[in-house]
């Protein structure tokens, strides 16, 4: 996967990265008209670019347009792959969307990057929302990207939030001519694309369950440490902010296999069918991290809570030996005139013998008890 | 959103405020006959204040009404919307239903300020029950308002617990003719208010975000402060109280789907899927805030008890040391007349290296069992 | 609602009341055949009252009869209403199964108190068993009666387990002839005793949130007290129990807003979807009680370990500054013969600074950690 | 109920008795072609005893018979009740298998004691899997038997694990035509023996509700005892078994109620209405006290930790009053030969007045701060 | 079961076993064109072994073959099973793929041993996928083997990961000609290989058991051992994990009962049922242990915290008798010139009867506040 600028979080508390919190929306302004996309936010925008993949069996063209010349090349040649990277900007939004004649509320759905992922039928195209989830090179940190797909009959229009993305080795396979992506229609690339998406998340669930294998190992080996506990929670919070990213990928998937649409050929459905079995099985690893997340923390606290009982164990079999024998010294220390103890030729020898003798008689009354 | 009169909660436990009571109810005298709306209750209730929209694409009527001059006004022009803020006045109700032909329950759901959000069909007009949540301007207190909508042919009436609201925004795009809305008929209407009702509840979810995030930092950062358990609390019954006002609304729309009323317009649906997501999304997000909540107190709970160890920590150790020493002062503090060290010459500095070697010991043992 | 005594119960633990046993089943005798009414129980029974109401919208007959001349009102006037409390005698019950034709499970079900919730359609009649809920006047006791109602053509047969009940106000408008329930028939007089007794489960709901509510503050405010987690408990006994008598309701009148029966009249939908309308509200209201009462169980968990921290804490501190400080006095307090501090003309005040010393630096390493 | 050999659990830990282990099966050999009954268990296994009712309105006849002349009997008079104690010879299965042609997962099933509950239907008969449930007469214990019964025209079979049952009473209705037993069919007989079974679960949740409900009152009135944790523990392994047993069955009837058989009148169905409704009331009853339990354990934690922070609080308070006090002792225990104090006349009054102003002072303290 | 090469995990944290991980995937390049089965895996892949069974009610072929020879036995005799041992070599796959023309994703499925269960139709054949469970001889290891199933017309292809497997059974009875196996169709083999594989969990569930129940034992008898805590999160971890691999089955067995194939026989459906029943039995069985588990954990707090009392209890007592001891005897150690009671005759004893007096006090206090 290639760079891209890391968008870094609250340095105070760096649980929350940008790809973690909790809730965002692009809105501000309540009862704003439907079907007005909102205008380009402050942060993350980047100035679209729009690239262009025309190809059939036996021929290939690859270019990037300006938005204006955009309509010279739509409807023209077997299959049509248009993406747009960058979508801070409304205009080129619209534009789009009257080449291809989109709906003002599509154009909306592309535009709001805090979408979550729903399949919608129109009558001349499907429109896909997905979350592309990455894990930035060198950093635990996940990012999550907005990405649309549109497909229309022979064209695919696909929408993504940053520059860069997962999807260079269907480039590749174009360029190339490997394996059937020439021979097959715009459904398959449609699917190639959302597959690319869908098998980089198995590369985030492998990394997180090797963070929550790790932690289980620190837990368990060598606790106590306050951090711990922090650690845990990002963990569940991670899990749980995935989940919300991609369990409505599984209803998208499920209706995508049960849609009627002259748009997606028969015999898609193997595919399409393989893509919802790798859901099925990513939500069931997030909710076992779930459990298994939620089981540690518990863990945790009786592994501390015995660390704790050790020392405390310590502290109790010291004071409870010592704090009678320095009763006895302290007996004997008294300044009274009439002691007749004192005055014994082994009086001390007999005192400190005393003394041995409770400490001795206390130590092996704990062990009885097992302290 | 417009100041209104803040209704202040118990003076003495904050966290109950007037829009967070557990559960509150109108009928007070059980087995009145249903019906007959409920008086006006004695707190909250404000006098009820009518205002008319008339308009179409090319024509604009925008005036105050008496409720006795409402039904001059009825039946006329292309969309009639008619706005009534404060629902104490019963008579006021009950002329409204007749002049508009509501069913009795109808008239008892509108004045029953806890009646939950619902869709109800009727032969000729459908009527919404939705609650209109915001956060007054400086405090972090939620109110939760009462709003009904009742859709007929070319007519909406919205019926207002309290005056002020959320429609400034749909009034300026009439008065303006902005947007489509003026091309549209009353089922436009009643979406576009419902859908200024509804994305109001998106900065609620922010704010909420936001408080939950500082939670976070301060449960992690500073903690073991007595109050952090009661914001959580707090917090935690808020997401509960705001789950209750908005999860019947995710049917409403629902169902609102699936009706097939001449009143609506086959070309609403996209308009009302739009809201649908919406409403999925705050949903979501509401289940996401409570298992954030529900993990944080776990979390504040362990690091609560990590500081507590530590401190615990720093008595164990400093009592396990200077415990033994102490006792070996008393020994020699001991007035015995035969005590044989206490007349050697270096019996004192012996008695001191004796104790400063028990000390390095046990600092060492310490070290070594990494307490 | 009017008096009734009042079944105490175990003096020794309070909180398990009369309406609060965990489980009661009449049948002690396995393998009775079924359809025999199980005789009267020990506890609870009353002698059987019969009342009948007997109107139309010109007429009206109300007097008590014994259940021998029972079938000689049956049959006539326009609608019936035959109350009977107390369920103690089956051959009353018997006696008025066979006049009104009702199966003998039937008999069953209305004899055995502890039966749940349902509705059985017959051909002939339908049966609904519910649960009467109120707090006796002055105590927090919650008690629960069961109700029987039996609606046949133009006859509804009510069956309580004591007497007493909330359905004055009904008698009431029948009467006088207030609203409409004259001019209507024995399907709507069925509805209003249900809508009766399902208004009164909202007094006992409010209740129930001024208690959780009052504990809240409680817990929070004034803490660490130890009854507080019994209170907890009992009410979180008290709301699973109020779930369990309540939630088969929702059911009960899900399948009666379905029944096809010649028996319910079509316009009786609106008020049975109101009726409907309200179960949901008190089962909603009932789940967050429950989720509220176990976060606050959590949060008076923390709330103690809080307070046991701040006492811990003072022990820590106190304990930590003075067992050097002694250890300093134990010293100089030994015997030696050659301790050439204790020599010295200033030595006194030297160690008197020094100990002054050390217990400054611990003030200030303490104020550092932020113990 | 009949008194039966108590199979006696583990005797280290009583808490695993014979009926609540957590999974046993019989199946010890991987790969065993299916239909072959597995042989005799070691344990639990007792001899096949057969005994036979046949019964019309007007004719009965009671025996026992040898399973070898069972085909003299089959097929003959209007009802014909075949009942089969002891699973443990798989010669006297097969043979009732062949003589009423069974197939041979059937007897599979029958001779598996560790079947869950199901209902079978085949072509000839139904097979109904179920567990009777008692607590042996003068223990906590509770045994779980299997039972099955098949339903074919005119004939019950019905199969035990062990010798003695809940039938008695059956068998006497049948023997004096109490009821209507002797009327009736097969599909009668069959129905009355899975009430008899599903009435005798009333008998335990009623043991098992004064178990809980007298725990409760252990907890809260004098709590601290060691042993509470596991009597919790072992009851609510008792209900998550019995959850396990029963839940199965819900399942059963309710297909019962939807079987289309020739086997069964349709007159029978409010009897299974009946059954259906008391096994929901089971399940339900069970749910609440699995919540019940629960929270049982919550509130004894803080209980405990509250009666532990009572114990921290007396340490606490004696230790921070006296380890001043102990400390001026000291200082003034010191032997330096220049201590102007210790010449004063009234010296050490002071020094006793000095402690005990210390005292008081923090006996207030603790009293403002409410230790 | 035959021996094995035992994966060893993790030396360091021996909880995660190699059966055990979280989460693996064979996928590491994303975007790999579909249908190409991934290359062999580094640990775990084995060479290929194809083993041939041929045979009918009266003939028996059985050998291994090479797989360029397979196409000479595909497609002759009357059930073909052909079972592949070993993954890792794409190129075989390939091979068979093309000889019984399998889809290209198929072959992906199979070659994929992170594949979770499922049952997929294809005209010409279903593929089942399964997870073969086991526990390694003498290691609580559990061992999970990937194993597909393809069911053709007359044909079996039975693929494992590794070499060895829980079959052997079935191939004796194929050659004795035991039970039916030889007179029945290529659906019954299939079935016979699923309930072997089946059959075997429940030899994983009773050793699941055995260690629940001696965990249970371990922590409510001999408890506070630092080792519990993480045997019981080992536990917790692999009842998910068998779980997550079980779980699956249910669908494929259930969806396997209404398939409408021209490859099954109507007469397997209640072979299918019986393999139905014993899957549902597996997950409850689970269910119960992740309870029990879980309820677990709660006690074992409970138990360390009542250990953790008793210890503190000890700690306090002796310490709070004798701090104020020990302050008499510091007070009478004072050297203060005028000090009335050191010159007492008495003195001496006078101040070691007060100190009996307050010892006997406080320990009948104690006894009285029963600590």
């Amino acid at each position: 996967m290639p760079e891209r600028k890391k968008i870094t979080g609250n340095p105070v508390y760096p649980l929350i990265q940008s790809g973690m919190r909790l809730f965002r929306w692009n809105q501000k302004d309540v009862g704003l008209p439907p079907g007005v996309p909102v205008p380009a936010k402050p942060v993350d925008s980047q100035p679209s670019k729009i690239s262009i993949f025309r190809y059939g069996p036996s021929e290939l063209e690859e270019k990037e347009t300006p938005v204006e010349k955009l309509n010279t090349v739509a409807g023209r040649g077997p299959v049509l792959w248009c993406n747009c990277d960058g979508l801070g900007d409304s205009e080129v939004l619209q534009s789009i969307g009257k080449t291809f004649s989109l709906h003002d509320l599509v154009i909306e759905d592309i535009a709001n990057t805090y979408q979550r992922p729903k399949l919608e039928e129109h009558d001349e195209y499907l429109l896909f929302v997905l979350k592309m989830i990455y894990q930035s090179g060198n950093s635990q940190e996940i990012l999550s990207e907005h990405v649309c797909l549109v497909l229309q009959q022979g064209i695919v229009l696909s929408f993504q939030e940053r520059h860069g993305d997962v999807f260079d080795l269907i480039r590749d396979r174009i360029r190339k001519s490997k394996g059937r992506i020439r021979k097959m229609g715009a459904d398959y690339l449609a699917y190639a694309l959302m597959d690319a998406v869908v098998d980089n998340y198995f590369n985030v669930m492998e990394n997180c369950a090797e963070e929550i294998e790790s932690l289980e190992s620190e837990v368990i080996a060598a606790p106590a440490n306050g951090d711990t506990s922090a650690k845990i929670h990002a963990l569940r919070r991670k899990v749980i902010l995935l989940r919300r990213s991609i369990w409505p990928l599984r209803e998208v998937i499920n209706s995508l296999m049960r849609v009627e649409s002259a748009l997606i050929d028969p015999g898609m459905l193997p595919y399409f069918r393989d893509l919802y079995d790798h859901t099925i099985q990513i939500i069931e690893t997030l909710e076992t991290f779930r459990e298994v997340l939620s089981g540690l923390l518990d863990i945790y606290m009786t592994v501390v809570s015995n660390k704790m009982n050790e020392v405390m164990k310590v502290l109790t079999i010291i004071a409870t030996i010592f704090i009678p024998l320095s009763f006895i010294a302290g007996v004997y220390g008294m300044n009274f005139t009439y002691m007749p103890e004192l005055g014994l030729r082994w009086g001390y020898f007999g005192a400190l013998g005393l003394m041995a003798t409770i400490a001795l008689g206390m130590i092996i009354y704990f062990r009885f008890r097992k302290f």
